[in-house]
């Protein structure tokens, strides 16, 4: 019996806790999509628009506010982010499963539009630990990285608004931990039951 | 993070949709465990008190029953079969899943008693299948194979009150399936969600 209509997931942690590669990983499977932003900033070297991101003027991202056609938008050094909500509905009508890998704050606002969105939580082992690989990569100013860690810990405080959490103290294992709850979502028992009790009434009269 | 606390699980399912052997692989896992059962039939060749069931009088099961000492109980062949609700405490208690491999009317029992059991329905991909199945075996009689059948249809009809299903069209899908819906749980953001953001804190605080 397949599960017709795809869920949103939500996938928010502090940079450094694997998302980038559990998502990459997630997205292997052809089930599970990436939704495409829509974003004032210019497009960079190489990135389609349509395929990386939706480029629009601030008055048309504005206006989308207006009308409610985000699930969810934010302001990145005076750029504006947003994930339409149109998109998103319509993989998720194709029985797709879409990833939006969005800060705590988009998570809180996704939830908000749509309760049913299901929200996962990546969990440091430890803030030591965070700062570590943070200063592992060499590539952030240490002020950089303290800014990183207190946001961290102020995420951290909603994780009760959260469905799932993760700590990835083994990136192996926080994949498959990602995965299962994909598939364990996808076996829940539906709102409306009819549907499947009546295709096993349905052979039975037809048995008789 | 470990979490600390086991977690129940309820297996419910037609004879011939996998149980037996899904119950079995769960079981390999040391973090899960079987519950024994207490019981007024007599104990045949092997079986071992505490260790298969627990055989009682019907005088002490009826006092365990008025006492409210049963998650579920039931009666099959003018004997009766019960959960005792402290043996699964104990074990939850001390971290380990418990797996009641029961019928939905003892599910809907233990969902009444602990509505945070984890209810878990499942299907055969058809009747037709499910009935070739069991003719298949050859250790039942046909009058008893219908009665399978139609208890089988009676139970989906309980579909709604359970949290997960899974259609077994597939064993080693089906058993991936189950194991997923227990790993995803382990992952659930508890209620009380304060000693996970305190653990954080604190080392920021020592940091500081």
């Amino acid at each position: 019996m397949s599960h017709n209509k795809g869920k949103l997931y939500v996938i928010s942690g502090p940079s450094g806790t694997g998302k980038g590669t559990i998502c990459a990983e997630l997205l292997k499977d052809a089930g599970n999509e990436f939704s495409v932003s829509m974003t004032t900033r210019g497009p960079r070297e190489g990135e389609v628009h349509g395929k990386d991101y939706y480029f629009v003027s601030r008055e048309e991202f504005l206006e989308n506010v207006d009308k409610g056609n985000f699930l969810e938008h934010a302001t990145v050094f005076d750029n504006f982010y947003g994930t339409p909500k149109d998109m998103v509905m319509k993989r998720l009508d194709r029985g797709r499963n879409v990833i939006l890998d969005i800060d705590v704050q988009g998570g809180l606002q996704v939830k908000a539009a749509m309760p049913e969105a299901i929200l996962i939580f990546l969990l440091p082992p430890s803030l030591t630990e965070l700062r570590q690989r943070l200063e592992g990569r060499k590539t952030e100013a240490p002020e950089i990285i303290e800014k990183r860690l207190s946001k961290a810990l102020e995420e951290i405080k909603f994780i009760g608004e959260y469905d799932y959490y993760i700590v990835n103290d083994d990136l192996e294992k926080a994949v498959l931990e990602v995965k299962s709850i994909v598939t364990a979502e996808a076996a829940r028992v539906p709102e409306k039951v009819r549907p499947i009790i009546r295709k096993y009434e349905q052979e039975q009269e037809k048995g008789e």
